[in-house]
């Protein structure tokens, strides 16, 4: 990839703001953890693993502006920093999953000496991303095998370096066909409200110099209909233990979509997505946003000031609309409370 | 209704600029037939009804501007200015069948003097737009009936008093609803790329006092599964001897989503946007719009420059997908070769 997600750099969290695509290319440096969370609910970085990223990185910058000379007072204000950056956003598991692994550190490090609290936490939440980077990689060697070797793929929303600090998830698979050899062309939905199709997808593929067409969300189902459309093959935010998958607003609609013209279905997320805590979709939280990301999106009121607006995030896909999720310990397909357990998720 | 979405007022075309709602209430005054032609082509004036109202009286100006003293020259220039006319937007059948009968009366009034085929050429206009009043309040009341008691409608673009010269196709058929008593609730698309649903059935619906809510066109799978949605109510651009119907892109997604939830999806639209002259949907020429519209629609850059856009500004929902048209001679069901045939349509 020529850009740099998210990495750990003199002591800062250094990410692209996606806010500012596709127009500038801008770089934050984040000092602290108020601006991550900022950073976080503003969507300047987003996409379950990266936000899983950024957050175990936020318990490093609270450790190390913290002034704290005993560890339990540093570990205490770690916590507090855990317990706002949890706040943030309330759907992707990995966000949780990743300031779980960073309270582990702390509760085995009571004992330890602020010098090392503070090494540790850093060296955990470099190894987070470092096996993204690596899951990443096979997500997208798993997935690539099952495309044709000519095939259109339409995906919604961005699973790809952008949200992620390797190459991305769904978007992997596509950038390891291409490294086979084999002749993909996408089609990236925009996804309103923010545009992260329009915006991200489109900039990280042409960037790597895929083959990608924008279209509004609306179309998809025409695509389909006029056999442009070998799969369907997004991310996911959460996914529960029966397979449920709550991803991105818009996506259920494609798996219905989907399922109607007869077209593979696919999922591709880290293990680190799927929370087994959770028995189906239905107990997965939704994010509900502001009005203004519809009605005042692009700097022009397009919603009149007295309408109400409904403006949920993410929804949930039932599993029985799921063709097979893509995962780095391999691909999964129905039934999927057999398959989860047998490839050790369970 | 509180606006006149055109009317023939001086000379003139009055029409409500919808470009500028729902910031903006401002009225063109439209002198002559090539700023009418830039109108409907930006969609200044749309709507299949509207449009087919708009040209007819595009033919009057054209006859009325002329300084013709010779009937036959006369008549060249009108019909130069249904050529200009008919190209402006290719899938709306009413601009064609509108000017058709523009045509008629140029036909039967080869021997007239220059002033009596100004006069007939602004009766036949007149005709059409009282005509689609009366056919727009029909369609309401035909489709009220339909309407449970208490529901929850979701519509998709705008096919309301701004896309007729009338209280709409769809859109009549809820104020019929409210009128009788009934309790309704809206969910509006927004409609990308030019969000007909946000800017302009939400302000229309809200200025008539109704209960809408906008949503991202990819949310109608969500509410659905969330059973909010009674029925699906849209109006139509071009509808085949089969059924098969031409409507805003997004129209035949919702209608597979709407199928797959077993939730009613009607088709208002008036007589005059069916063509009994094709067959089936496949030959419904299909506008293909500027990418612009898409990755730059208000003021601000969503794709990037390189980027392939696909900007299709209508769909066909096969007529295996719709429960019913809802039309001024009543309700059609299927089979619609049956049914059409006995409502006189053929």
């Amino acid at each position: 990839m020529q850009f740099q997600t998210i990495e750990w750099s003199a002591g800062r969290i250094r990410i692209l703001d996606q806010t500012r695509l596709p127009e500038e290319t801008i770089y934050l440096e984040i000092g602290d953890v108020e601006d991550l969370a900022e950073a976080i609910r503003n969507l300047r970085i987003r996409g379950a693993p990266a936000i899983g990223v950024a957050s175990a990185f936020g318990a490093v910058l609270a450790a190390q502006r913290s002034s704290a000379t005993e560890s339990l007072v540093l570990i205490k204000e770690v916590r507090e920093a855990i317990v706002l950056l949890s706040a943030t956003r309330p759907t992707a598991v990995n966000l949780f999953w990743a300031l779980k692994r960073m309270e582990k550190v702390l509760d085995s490090s009571i004992d330890a000496p602020v010098v090392q609290i503070r090494e540790r936490l850093l060296l955990e939440a470099s190894t987070i991303l470092e096996e993204d980077r690596s899951v990443c990689k096979k997500i997208g060697q798993n997935g690539a095998v099952l495309l044709p070797e000519q095939s259109t793929i339409l995906t919604h929303c961005n699973a790809g370096a952008l949200a992620t600090a390797g190459q991305g998830t769904a978007l992997s698979v596509l950038y390891e066909a291409v490294e086979m050899g084999k002749k993909i062309k996408i089609y990236a939905d925009e996804t309103r409200p923010l545009l992260q199709g329009a915006r991200l997808t489109a900039w990280e593929l042409k960037q790597a110099g895929l083959d990608v067409t924008v279209t509004c969300d609306s179309a998809a189902g025409m695509l389909m209909n006029m056999k442009r459309i070998d799969c369907v093959l997004v991310g996911a935010d959460r996914i529960a233990a029966n397979g449920d998958a709550a991803n991105k607003i818009g996506t259920y609609g494609l798996a219905v979509l989907a399922k109607h013209h007869r077209i593979p279905f696919y999922i591709a997320a880290p293990v680190s997505t799927f929370d087994l805590s959770i028995g189906s979709g239905s107990k997965i939280p939704i994010e509900e946003r502001l009005r203004e990301e519809i009605s005042f999106g692009f700097g022009k009121r397009t919603v009149p000031a007295d309408v109400q607006v409904f403006n949920p995030a993410f929804d949930v896909t039932p599993h029985s609309l799921i063709t097979a999720f893509i995962t780095e310990r391999g691909v999964f397909y129905p039934p999927f409370k057999t398959t989860f357990k047998r490839l050790g998720l369970h």
